[in-house]
């Protein structure tokens, strides 16, 4: 039997490889309807201003997105869990232009809802890493 | 008889009143001994750095700070709490330089520890704000 902190695991690793594949629709199903999503210098971002984003950028000239994810902390608390993580995004966008790698930490609080982990609040961290 | 959420707005408004008065013992009781600060582009701040850099910054010269906080959500379950709030805080340096605004938002995780709520886990995500 899965415990919550293994299906949590997988919750992130399917979210990094979707993410990866341009799988727009199984991202969205990773997360709650109210989901919010906090990022430095701008508004609460939610589901559907993360779908429109997401769309916008699909197709044959979207960036790549390549992330690498380690888990620092989960804990869980019936139907609720947090989760602390250290991400690095190297984004590669259109045309040729250089990659861009963003690095730093996430602070995500997550729901259980019909038995399925769902991201539900996200504290995005990530800082641009200048390009020595 | 006051409940968990009003109490985790007490405890908001005595970090703020202790911010600004330089209470650094009083700040420093409001959280747990493994609490871990998140902000962008740094790495994670742990009870005794935080402790040494307010200490640092403490005396005659130091930089005033005047905050205010809107709290945006809070959610308990058991022993554990996350809170959403937006916030913004005024750093004034010594010296007569200008004042700097930072403005933005944040995402806590706090633990009921002995029947006291403490701040345990928090990702501050405020961004210089332009002045005009």
């Amino acid at each position: 039997m899965r415990d919550d902190e293994t299906e949590i695991r997988e919750l992130v690793a399917t979210w990094m490889a979707a993410t990866k594949s341009g799988d727009i629709d199984t991202v969205l199903s990773l997360m709650t309807d109210d989901v919010v999503f906090l990022v430095p210098g701008q508004p609460p971002m939610r589901k559907a201003d993360f779908e429109r984003t997401a769309r916008a950028q699909a197709g044959a000239d979207a960036p790549r997105f390549e992330g690498s994810s380690e888990i620092q902390e989960i804990e869980v608390h019936g139907e609720r869990a947090y989760m602390w993580t250290k991400l690095t995004v190297v984004v590669t966008p259109p045309g040729g232009a250089a990659p861009i790698t963003r690095a730093g930490h996430t602070l995500t609080i997550l729901r259980k809802e019909n038995g399925k982990w769902r991201l539900a609040r996200d504290a995005n961290l990530l800082a641009t890493v200048p390009s020595s």
